[in-house]
Parts: structure tokens; C-alpha cells; sequence
């Protein structure tokens, strides 16, 4: 038979079975946080018309678009999930309730140059509230609570969710006379953290710019207003009555940050950060970044922001809305660079690896039916092999549980239960080894896949 | 602004948020299910190389597939599960434990002629148990008992598992004299509950087969064998010694048949059935199909067997295993059309909405912080909308119950709870108002999301 070498594409990510486990967690709870907030799962397809998928056209990303042609069809894969969710809501606007809030976790795709740490294939989870028309703040208001229970409950503890408000950037700018160049400006400031105050200055100064050094003092003292939150907005107030949009943007600012403390977000995982402007002109007020304290150079690990226009290339309807977007591939990929993935949490495929050591085994399936019934996941081991290579098995697998049944279990009616940590074994009887090794594993399941 | 008219590619499902709900319920039980066998998680790219997707190429299947460049990659979306899962196995050979146990719920990619009913982009949920060089029979055996719970789970009760081996087929073909044409009386006979006795006699003794009427009606009057398990396996009986395959083939059923009581499968859902073969070559023993006892014309809904070489395209290695495979998708949808799913279930996002009147929320949102601590789906509507239009809202996303905090629920510190099934209202503290509506909620989640 002719032979091909197997291999796995690079960009696209294959986990190993213990690995995929940890992956399985964190997809878990991202489903059951997002759930919580009353957003619905939806899932839309991978594939798409290209016409439909690039209606809104041009830029970087098209030209990591994969597209094809399948008979007379022009496709292409989707390469986020916000293109998608705009054409759902515009397509089955008449079947769905507003404001509409869906969460979706799935595969997306980028041409992007191969390099470590790139994918290529990449799973985003994201939630999105859409309004028809209008959309009340407190939207905007909850995002930070969702962002604080999902990583909390993923084990995360060092990381601060930053705020900031388009509307106050753009109303500072125009203060400055810069109404026109405030995008621009906005592209800059967002890369402070990357190349410091040194060289923002400069390049607000420089030729593209070309703003005066009047002007770049006013925007790097702006952005260096710091503090607690408290501060942040009284020395905002500051600034109040000299501009519309400016003044709207504090409003907004203030009402996201009024009800934290009801929505339990502790202010030590919470900052207004005036330097966060997110680079899509498409956010037109609050906008979140969610970076880990311990690593800022992983960048934000969660962003999003508020928009006004969900889909105004597939309808004329107005569709604001509100969403954060968790880049999962990749954030799993750095977790596990950094060693912040806990081994504490149950990777194995089984609670309890039974392996039967008598001839007839009666007993060792009605034993796997009896653990199974009360919840545990069981395997049968039956492969003819001598007895260290079956624990050899188990350890590989890294099982909590084996439970031997020999004929000495055999005539008893019951089972060894061996804790593979601990290493003690206990007599039992099934009904009885079901709640032992149920005790163990309902304490593991509350451990946290992230460490810190 | 250009505008593009939002529409879903012909042969992709995409589900409304109350379809979708259902789905995903589906999907969970089946994670559920598979991870009590012990079988770990996989996930592995919907795009390959084509080289490797399409190693063992020719047929049918190869025709449908999506294949395209980029770069000069010359890549293939997945067709089916079983490819990636030999690739991963020879791939990753030496980091595996075996028997190595595996499901994926994943997308696959066909592109078939569209028709309703028909899919493109289709679930998957499969599982595979591979033994390194052997596997033990008890696996195969276990089958069954993984197909009872699953469908059980999901609220199935009138369906039959149907099980055969192919080796007691090739043993009792070779009998006849007929070894050599083993293979295309099989994929005849699995016609039978198409076309029926008459045509399929037809098509035994036509030009392309030519058997004798004799051998026809051996074959005719051995697939009629029926009765009960015992007394289809006590008839089998009679046709023991004269061909090593077939005595092989009967025992490994009769190993099959054994341990059903011990792995809690009812007789009345399992049925060994002569006629059955499975199209493929691919198998080797042990042969399953599941159809529903009141909707034959569907088809079998979950089918799978043993086979003894699942990667001889990528590697040397002997890796003989047992599979079985849900077309997901396909089954949602013929369930759908029958009315088969069930509106019992919960499919609104939330659990609870909650409907402040009062201008100050702080208390809507500690209420709804309380009952996300609960383990509630909680959704906060402060959209400035009429109160009917906000009553209008709960209703079409079908919440179990609506928070009302006015003015007096205000001063009280308490909210109103209306179960929207019964239109019962009840003034409660958060706290009280978890315990109550999780009672109910409680109750809801042990629907199954099919009836019958």
C-alpha cells in the first residue's frame, strides 16, 4: 500500500489528548459564564459566500481570506465571527427578539504568515449584544462583569479589565481642534504601551500627524491621568462643558463605572485606562481591553468595545450593539507557554480504570454500569496484557481511580478501589465505590484550569 | 453605502436561537454520554493537506470534496472524522496510551448535490476505541451499551439496535462457494429493507452477481432467520464447523450478546438482525445500525463496526479498532420535520429577566448578581420601552419567570417573581427568588430534548 507521511498543517492547532482536556474546561466554562448573562448559543456556518463574507471589503484581512471556488460557487471561510453575526441578525431580523444577545464560540480563519504562536485556524469566542435602533448603557455597563466572572472562573485572579470611552477621545481631540485627525490619533495613542511615551510624542509630532508641541503636551498629559477610578473621573469633570460628544462619553464612562461594585467586580480588576482606544474605527464608545498584571506582553487577552452600526452593509437598519471577543487558540497557546495551565485539574479520559483479573466479566461490566449510573466516567480494561502494563496504562492516563477485581473481589462482590495518588485501596462494594471515588472527583472538578 | 443582500449558502444549516438551544442540548448529552465510556476529547483541524485527507482516494466521496490552494498549499476540508483520526493516531503514535478512546463532535465537508434534507456542512459526533496491534472483544461488546445510554439521554425509547458480524456473512458466503463474492452480496443484501425480498432475489441471481436460485435461496432463507436473540443465535448454531471465519464471526457475536443484561441494555432495544452488513469493506466484525422502531424510512441513525486497519495509508502499524458515528445534523433535522423535538425543554437564554421600573438599577443589578451566584441565566432589560413591549419581549424569548422591581418591591428590598407558565406572582427577596426559581429550573433540565 502506498504510504503518506502524516502531518498536521502548521498554524493549526493539535492538541494532545491531556492538553485537549484542558481546552474541553476552558470551552466549558466560557459556555456556562456567557450563559449566565442570558446570552443564547448560536453557531453559524464555516463556510460562506464570499460576496456576502467581504461585502464590507478591503483592508488586511481580505487578503488573508481563504477563498475558493466549488462548482460555479465563489466561497470563503469565515475569518471572524462578527461578518457572520451581522448577516444572522440582517437575515433573520424578523425572527429575532432585541435586544438580541448571542454568544458564539467557534473556528475561524486567517492566511496568516506561519510563525510561532500564529494560527491559522483559531477559535474565537464571543459575545454580542445587538439592539434594534437603540441600546440602554447598562449593556455597555455589564460587559466588565461578564469579562470578571468568565476569567475568574477560569482561575485567572491577576488581571485588571481596562475601560475607556471612544466618545471622551474623540470630544477631547475636537476640543484640541483635531476633530478630523482624531482616528488617527486614536491608532497612535493605542500603540503607547508597545513603543512608550518617547516615541507616541514624536510620531504625533512627526510628518503623518503633524501636530503641534502644544498640542502633543495637552494629548500625553491627557493620557497620563491616572488613579483610581474615582480620580480618573473627577479629573475628567475637569474638562466638562467645552464639548457635546466629550460630555456624552463622560456619562457613559460614569454609568459603566456606577453599578461595578453591584455587578461584584472588585476595583482592583477594574481600571478607566484613557489610553485604550482599540484601532477599529468601528467602536464609537465604551471599548475594553483585559490584560494579565503578571504578563503585559501577552496584550490584551479580551477586547471589545461599543458600536453603532452592526450591519449596515446587509441592511439599512440601525443595529448598535456591544461585544468582547477572547482570541481562545491563542490565549490557550500562551497559558501553556507560560506554564499557567494547572495539572491539578482531571485530564484523563476515565475517573475509574477497571481492570478485571477473573475470566468471567459479569461482575466488572455490572461494576462499570453501577459507577457510570452514579455520574463517573469508566473505562473496562481487557486488553490481554500482563498486569504492570495495565497499571502502566492507568499512570499514563493519569486516572484517579483502578478498581481490581480478582477472584478474591470476585467471591466478595466487590472491588479494590486504589487511589492512585495516595496509592490506598480500599475493599468495596460498587455502590460504595461510587461514592468514594464521587467524593474525590467532585472536590478535583472545582479546580481551576488557570493557575493565577 | 453599497449593499449586500444577507443570505445562508444553500445545503448549511443555521438554526434560530430556539432550534439552536435544542441542539445544543443535544450536543452536551452526547459529550456527556461518550465521556462516561471514557472517551477523551479530540479536536483536530477542519482544513488538511489534500495529499494526506485524500491518501487513500478514488470513490465517491473524493468527488464531493472541498479542495483548493493558497499559497501553494494544495489543502482539503474534512469529510469525515475517520481520516483525521488516523492521521492523529499515526501522527502522534508514541504520546498515545492504548487502547486509545476518542470522540469528536466536529463539522464535516461534503459538497453533495443540494436537496432538502441534504447537508454540506454537517455534525459529525463520533467514537472510536483503537488498540495498538489487538483489541479485545469486549469493546465491540460494549457498543451497544454506549448507543442505549446516548439515545436513551436524549429521550429516545422506541429504537432498536441492530447488530451483526461480518465474518458470520463472509464465513456463510464462503460456504456456498461464494467467498470471492462476499463483498457485492453484502452491499446487495444491505438493500433489503429498501427494495424487499423479491427485488433483492432479483438481484442475487441477475446478470452482475449470477447465483444459482439454490445459493439464492440459502442466502434469502439465512438472512430470515429471526426470533429472539437466543433463538437466532441457537440457529446460527446449526451452520458451527464448517468454516473457521464463520465460527470465529458467531462467537465473537455471541461475546457481544453476553454482557448486554450487565451493561443495562433492555432486550427490547436490541436485536441481532442477519440482513445487516454495512456497505463499507472497511469492516471487518462486529457491524451496528440504529433504527427508530416508529420512523424505519429514516434510516439508521447511528451506525458503525469493527475494523482491523484504520491507518495502512499512513503507517505500517497494525491498528485495529470499533467506531460508531452519528450524522448529527442530518438527525436534528429529520427530527425536526417529524415534530420529534421537544418543547418542554428550556431554549430561552435566560432563566430570569429582570425588569426594573425604578430609575435607580442598583438594586436590579444586585438582584441580578445574586441569581448568577445561583447558577441563574439571567438577562437585565433596561431598554426604555413600554411595559407591555418589555412583557412582549419575555414572552417571545419564552423565560420560565420575570423579576418585576418597582417603586414598592424597591422599598421592600424585594422583587416580584412571576412564573410566566402558571402567571403566578410572588413577592420574594433575591435570595428567596433564586431558591424558587432554580427549583423550578431544576426540574426543566431533566427534560429530554426528544420525545419517544
Amino acid at each position: 500500500m502506498k504510504q503518506i507521511t502524516p502531518r498536521t498543517l502548521s498554524g493549526f492547532m493539535e492538541l494532545l489528548p491531556g492538553e485537549q482536556a484542558k481546552m474541553e474546561k476552558m470551552m466549558e466554562q466560557l459556555r456556562k459564564n456567557y450563559s449566565l448573562f442570558g446570552f443564547t448559543a448560536l453557531d453559524t456556518p464555516i463556510i460562506e459566500s464570499a460576496e456576502v463574507l467581504l461585502a464590507k471589503g478591503g483592508g488586511e484581512t481580505e487578503k488573508q481570506v481563504y477563498r475558493f471556488t466549488k462548482g460555479d460557487s465563489d466561497l470563503a471561510l469565515r475569518f471572524d465571527l462578527t461578518v457572520p453575526l451581522a448577516k444572522y441578525v440582517a437575515l433573520h431580523y424578523g425572527e429575532l427578539a432585541f435586544p438580541f444577545r448571542r454568544y458564539q464560540i467557534g473556528k475561524v480563519y486567517r492566511g496568516e504568515r506561519a510563525q510561532r504562536g500564529r494560527f491559522r485556524e483559531f477559535y474565537q469566542a464571543d459575545i454580542d449584544v445587538i439592539g434594534d435602533g437603540q441600546l440602554d448603557i447598562l449593556n455597555e455597563a455589564e460587559i466588565p462583569s461578564i469579562i470578571y466572572r468568565t476569567f475568574s472562573s477560569l482561575g485567572l485572579t491577576k488581571f485588571v479589565i481596562r475601560v475607556n470611552n471612544r466618545k471622551i477621545l474623540s470630544g477631547f481631540y475636537a476640543l484640541l481642534g483635531l476633530a478630523e485627525k482624531s482616528g488617527d490619533i486614536m491608532r497612535a495613542v493605542d500603540k503607547l504601551d508597545k513603543i512608550g511615551t518617547e516615541k507616541l510624542r514624536a510620531l504625533l509630532v512627526g510628518e503623518e500627524l503633524g501636530l503641534t508641541d502644544e498640542q502633543a503636551d495637552e494629548i500625553l498629559r491627557f493620557i497620563s491621568i491616572g488613579g483610581s477610578n474615582a480620580e480618573v473621573l473627577a479629573e475628567l469633570e475637569g474638562y466638562r462643558g467645552k464639548n457635546e460628544i466629550f460630555d456624552l462619553g463622560l456619562d457613559e464612562l460614569k454609568a459603566v463605572v456606577a453599578y461595578l461594585p453591584e455587578f461584584g467586580v472588585p476595583e482592583t480588576n477594574f481600571a478607566v485606562d484613557l489610553t485604550i482606544a482599540r484601532g477599529l474605527d468601528y467602536y464609537t464608545g465604551t471599548v475594553y481591553e483585559t490584560t494579565l498584571t503578571e504578563h503585559p506582553e501577552i496584550g490584551s487577552v479580551c477586547s471589545g468595545g461599543r458600536y453603532d452600526d452592526l450591519a449596515g452593509y446587509y441592511t439599512d437598519r440601525k443595529l448598535p450593539g456591544v461585544g468582547i471577543s477572547i482570541g481562545l487558540t491563542r490565549l490557550f497557546y500562551v497559558l501553556s507557554e507560560q506554564g499557567l495551565l494547572s495539572d491539578a485539574i482531571i485530564t484523563s479520559p476515565a475517573d475509574v480504570l477497571i481492570i478485571p483479573m477473573a475470566e468471567d466479566l459479569s461482575f466488572a461490566v455490572q461494576t462499570a454500569t453501577v459507577l457510570r449510573d452514579a455520574g463517573l466516567r469508566v473505562q473496562l480494561y481487557t486488553e490481554k496484557k500482563k498486569f504492570k502494563a495495565k497499571m502502566t496504562y492507568a499512570n499514563k492516563l493519569r486516572v484517579p481511580f483502578v478498581a481490581l477485581i480478582g477472584e478474591d473481589e470476585l467471591a466478595q462482590g466487590k472491588v479494590s478501589l486504589k487511589n492512585m495518588e495516595s496509592g490506598e485501596q480500599t475493599l468495596l462494594t460498587p455502590a460504595e465505590a461510587a461514592d468514594a471515588a464521587r467524593r474525590l472527583i467532585q472536590e478535583k472538578e472545582c479546580e481551576k484550569v488557570i493557575r493565577g
